[in-house]
């Protein structure tokens, strides 16, 4: 069993919460009591799709800091003509871009992070904002002892200062945290900065075609179906 | 009933720990099974001092940014050979260093807590480490939402970026979070930015012959005599 570690950090979007199953349902009903004939499934691909150009445009200074909440508003805002949601009023606009706040994590999360917590301190490093974090683990159960994320380091992941940031913050060597995530490109990069690696399986993340991450592309510390086969290998 | 809150948060040394006899009786305990003949009250006494000349000294950028764990582990070294704690080799310094990790809460502390957890965001606002309070929490069983700290924001407080910067990062106006703390200091630079504010009184944090806060200075938002008061006030 891999050893000394001390601290797991989890990417939360597709890792820990089925953000997009979560904001298919939770928008879904309630587009139903406003008697909104919108597709849902359509709308989250295409919003999501707001997230990386967004992150680049505030890397490259083209855009002020900006809040991952403030990065889905803008694209909300710019696509709501096109799906009719520009006729709502601005508690109802906030409402659906608050979604992000009410994901929902997988089956096996919560009951994995229990056992983790146990032995371990675990904590997001997710490009997400504290206040979203926050409220989306007091919403699904999520027992994280710390919130780390983009808006702290005030730095997006891949950026080498949010993973060596998280590190410091958290008291270790790079070698004795551990980056979990469902996707290698999150792991690569921790990985080049000494941590250690777990890959855990979303094979439906984006839905039933997915195409990417349906692998572990590289030997990871650790590879695991879900985060119940993550704690066993961690003995925790 | 006060309204409109969102987000408590909490200055930890004093207001959720006793840090005071938490020290006392660890050292105590652990010198004894070293053979130390130490008084370990006069010597937390001291130490307790080294903590605001150091945040000034960073403050003033006379030393770079350190850690409040750093700011401590230069006091020990300073006070080892007064203490005959300079024979002791480095993992024995090193764990009465980390002393401020297993810091015990009062024992109203964690009930109120829980009450309030319910209800509203609940932070630590302090100037001690990341890792020291998450590392505290897991120790003591408390609660929190978010850990938020002076290194996060880089700044101690009373430096205004602190009180500021939580307020943004649990997604609130100032109004709608309330400082949380047994210091009236800390309450008059909180409400100077707009924060609502909460004296909880601990007239033993530094000893039996304290001197200072042993009652509210303002009209605060709420005076309690301990968490289950403040709970109550907050309609938790």
């Amino acid at each position: 069993m891999i050893s000394g570690i001390k601290a797991l950090t989890f990417d939360t979007f597709g890792t820990v919460v089925d953000w997009r199953s979560s904001i298919i349902n939770d928008l879904s009903a309630w587009g139903k009591t406003r008697g909104l004939a919108i597709d849902w499934t359509t709308f989250v691909d295409e919003w999501k799709t707001a997230y990386k150009p967004g992150m680049d445009k505030v890397r490259k200074g083209e855009w002020p800091w900006t809040t991952i909440d403030g990065i889905y508003r803008r694209a909300l805002d710019g696509m709501a003509p096109r799906y009719g949601l520009d006729q709502l009023d601005e508690a109802s606009l906030h409402h659906i871009n608050r979604v992000w706040h009410r994901l929902l994590p997988w089956p096996d999360s919560v009951p994995g992070l229990q056992r983790l917590k146990k032995k371990f301190l675990i904590s997001t490093l997710s490009n997400g904002d504290v206040d979203m974090l926050a409220n989306m683990a007091k919403h699904g159960g999520l027992p994280w002892d710390v919130i780390l994320c983009g808006q702290v380091f005030r730095h997006f992941k891949p950026d080498p200062e949010i993973y060596l940031g998280a590190v410091e913050m958290l008291g270790c060597k790079p070698h004795e945290v551990m980056m979990v995530a469902a996707h290698n490109d999150d792991l690569r990069h921790a990985r080049s900065h000494g941590m250690r690696t777990g890959f855990v399986l979303r094979p439906t993340e984006y839905g039933p075609r997915q195409q990417t991450n349906l692998k572990a592309a590289e030997d990871w510390d650790v590879v695991a179906k879900d985060f119940g086969e993550l704690a066993t290998a961690l003995g925790a």
